[in-house]
């Protein structure tokens, strides 16, 4: 019971990790120190995690993976919306 | 079989996925823009997928949830180490 919810708390801090810096990028309108690089490369990851999920049927992976995609598609949108007030 | 390449190349691309925010706070010596929280909280969340991982005892969670905590331990100390020269 107590590891369910040890795993159940993981899942959750992860699948939400990238809100904190979507939320930061709304209030400064600023990416410079971000990485690019880093969101294209998790939203990739989490993009193979998800169909791996589907593949072996596995609802955790499916619904904390499409979550992760999702906000990562959301940060790597701001990046690009707001670099263009740097040019 | 193809099916055990995608899993890998999700679990490596996730596993190593700050290396390319590290390699440019370095570069940059700026975190202005970096979530912090986001940092903590994904430090917070490895950390449980970790020990959660140690369990179940699931190899590959150990594996890439100790490296993901070790990056993410190097980041947060950076982000520390640079905040400190805005100051």
């Amino acid at each position: 019971m107590e590891w369910e919810l040890i795993g159940s708390g993981a899942a959750l801090l992860t699948m939400f990790g990238f809100v904190p810096q979507i939320i930061k990028i709304r209030k400064t309108k600023s990416v410079e120190d971000v990485s690019l690089f880093m969101l294209i490369q998790f939203a990739f990851g989490m993009l193979l995690w998800l169909l791996y999920g589907i593949h072996i049927q596995d609802p955790i992976l499916i619904i904390a993976n499409a979550v992760s995609f999702i906000s990562l598609t959301i940060a790597i949108g701001l990046f690009f919306k707001y670099r263009e007030n740097k040019i």
